[in-house]
């Protein structure tokens, strides 16, 4: 049996974060994908108080908790997921591409506290913080350049916890024009072709084909079709008024 | 048939950006996904200048080509997608959550050049921003807090489309017309009905989009693409002939 994920569930832990834009940034993309619990362990002081006075701070980031020890900030959850860049340090863990560790993540998500890691700017979580996590995951950046920024990293990290966990929206299906507006638009389009001479007026029913295929091409829906229809009766009316 | 991901054949195209750092962060993220064609139009010039000459400024950021207008990032690409929140202005088109979207982006992206658009800070993409694009994407983030940082919403938006890449891609069949033919049919279009008299000589900026947006949405092919132009320059010049 699957839970659905309670976003009350997780909490996003950022450790020694150094700069007040990277605190803003990741307590934004928080509020943007309804995870609205933030730790933050040690933040250089100064950072941690601008972040929070910063016109326009979150409410993530005004309610953000502050600890002493990672020990202390994750002692509820029951467990704890570390991120990090692939090639970070001797591994003792296990190591997930974000998109399977998120799938892990949603499963306790639904009954549990979950905390979420995050390490400083530089030197990404170290061997004392990691060795509180039960496992680790990776966002899949290129080896060339992996260490992404921290917001965006938790933006990432959020977006795929939440990615599939609502059901697809796919756009209203659009009516789609009738065959009998269709056949009108290729009448009036076949007539301004042959008023304006790029077809003979006795166009061959091959160049009529034509014409009536690519207006089926255009998979017109209702609105457009009436739209069009407008525009070539009127470009119609023209040509032959000045005759 | 299947083909590869190709990265180099996205243009990501930010669109009048105020702020450097969110040049700079969009530009990480492209470099930390290994897409590397940013494109800018119209940014703020100074703004541009100081996330260039910043210490530690990307490749990507470096390499960035500049342009005036929307219809000169586009005019080489064959699909043009833009990003914008659910509640943005009234909707003419297709609209996918980002997860769909990025998998008929993917499609496309095996063989053709598309371009990836990123509206303002303050304002997103503006009507006739969006009047340039075959159809919308948004990121599944929550109503009461929608909005995302913009270079979030790069990196968020990069990932999706890396992310299943070792899973499906099925390429497009049809190569598509490009956005400068797009555009060529549409200044001819709208020359006929200002000829024609269904647009006054001076028609608006909105209908101007109304027309540009019904072309997009037809989903030309190369080849149907030539085949309408041909139609209605034919159609411009009878109608110019008699007057």
């Amino acid at each position: 049996m699957r839970g659905l994920l309670e976003p009350d569930n997780l909490r996003v832990v950022l450790i020694a974060t150094r700069n007040p834009l990277n605190l803003g940034a990741a307590a934004r993309a928080m509020s943007n994908f309804g995870f609205l619990r933030l730790r933050v362990v040690n933040p250089y002081e100064l950072a941690f108080r601008e972040a929070r006075s910063a016109v326009g701070a979150s409410a993530v980031l005004k309610h953000a908790e502050e600890f002493q020890s990672v020990a202390d900030a994750v002692a509820d959850c029951s467990l704890v997921v570390g991120t990090t860049t692939l090639r970070e340090r001797e591994r003792h863990h296990e190591l997930y591409r974000l998109e399977e560790g998120a799938e892990r993540m949603r499963g306790s998500l639904a009954s549990q506290p979950v905390a979420l890691l995050f390490g400083s700017e530089k030197t990404g979580l170290s061997n004392e913080d990691l060795s509180h996590c039960h496992w680790l995951m990776h966002i899949p950046t290129r080896e060339k350049h992996p260490s992404m920024n921290l917001g965006q990293a938790v933006a990432v990290c959020l977006y795929e916890i939440v990615r599939s966990e609502h059901a697809k929206i796919s756009p209203d299906p659009a009516e789609h024009a009738s065959a009998e507006k269709l056949e009108r638009i290729t009448e009036v389009l076949l007539d301004a072709l042959r008023d304006s001479g790029y077809l003979s007026p006795k166009a061959s029913q091959t160049s009529e084909a034509k014409v009536r295929r690519l207006i089926r091409r255009l998979h017109l829906d209702a609105g457009d079709a009436e739209l069009l229809l407008g525009m070539l009766r009127q470009i119609v009316w023209k040509l032959r008024s000045r005759k």
